[in-house]
């Protein structure tokens, strides 16, 4: 099964003080453009692949959604989600996306954030994805991007001219990265741009936007801690449809 | 106009010299992951947008295509390719891929091979080429990969420990890189896998495969200098149909 950080005590605590827990979707940088990749979502039938505290679940039932099943891997978070709603189209279920099972070709809209690149087998991820689709209906999600997955090094160097540099290396050798995230050992996959669509492509799904996430000029002026972004991508969002 | 860089004296004559000029499509590692996107050729119309030499317009010819159009804007290498065959399929002409003017619907394959990183507007050309494939048509074309394209200062740095990584910076700023590849001043087009994906989207074709190419490990027992291709991807591979 994937690793379970999420249930770990320290993770678990540093992962709730962090802005997009606190704050939800507005305390996420990508999430303007993720929400530009969405279809209209009146009455549509939703699936939120590792939900977490059901942000997105709670916003998508306030946007018109007819149905969201929120999915995610953490009891602890599940919990949290639960008591952070009463609205009646919501429901949450724990599962591993690594044996995720699914009703066939019931779902308009399979979203997923910062989830997939904890799955080591994603092809077959996206196989019961697609299957669990209505034909027509979309999928959109993000990771986080290669580049910043690559080196098990990753992180700033600066050179003699006290220019700073994103290292990468390791950029092809696909796999497991451990990272000191929040907590010690976290495991995530790093897989190549080329892997992701091939997934999409191989499920039978049809690739329709590719982003490679920047933040505006607005958003640096309002913090600009964010200005490093410009420098190397932190995020990759992509949306298919079936 | 594009920079024709080409015919500049000192730049032609580096690079009649590379391996891909004096031994063609086997001189480059990157061919047989391309070649494995392009469809069968009997019979097919293609056009090849930066042909240089001409190598990949004998060998469609000599793989059963029923013409085959090379453009260049470089006048030295398209006399150059005119004298290395003698092929009644193969017809050269001296265009600008920033100008370029087709005829509407007419080709099964539209191909370029490291050109379009060249090129400025690439939407724009992206929708010329679109409108003269045929419908079914496929395009197939390698770029320079971003995170080769992305820094200023391009190229390896080692850390404290020994250990070497790619340089990236600015990836997010799209745009003119100036580099010193074979002559000075050498002006090429950054831009990112979202921006190549989108002009794809936007002109009306379908995404069919995108390969950041990789050297096999027997590519890199029979030339070890290829063994860093496997820390960073220096080739972005496209393949989409009309």
């Amino acid at each position: 099964m994937t690793q379970n950080v999420y249930d770990n005590p320290d993770f678990f605590a540093g992962y709730s003080r962090l802005p997009r827990s606190v704050a939800g979707l507005d305390g996420a940088p990508e999430w303007p453009s993720l929400r530009a990749l969405l279809p209209e979502l009146t009455n549509c039938q939703i699936v939120d692949l590792g939900c977490g505290f059901g942000w997105f679940c709670r916003w998508a039932a306030d946007h018109g959604a007819a149905g969201v099943l929120g999915i995610d891997v953490s009891e602890r978070m599940l919990a949290q989600a639960a008591k952070m709603t009463s609205q009646a189209v919501i429901r949450f279920q724990r599962m591993d996306l690594a044996t995720l099972s699914l009703p066939q070709a019931s779902f308009d809209l399979a979203y997923s954030s910062l989830a997939f690149h904890y799955i080591p087998d994603l092809p077959s991820l996206m196989k019961t994805v697609a299957a669990a689709m209505k034909p027509g209906g979309h999928l959109v999600f993000s990771v986080e991007h290669p580049i910043f997955t690559a080196s098990a090094q990753a992180g700033w160097i600066t050179d003699e001219a006290g220019r700073r540099f994103w290292r990468v290396d390791s950029y092809q050798n696909q796999g497991p990265r451990r990272t000191n995230w929040l907590t010690e050992g976290v495991i995530k996959q790093h897989r190549t741009i080329g892997a992701y669509t091939e997934a999409l492509l191989e499920a039978g799904l049809t690739v329709r936007r590719i982003v490679e996430w920047t933040p505006t000029e607005q958003q640096i002026a309002a913090d600009p801690a964010l200005a490093p972004e410009r420098e190397r991508p932190m995020f990759l969002l992509m949306a298919a449809t079936k």
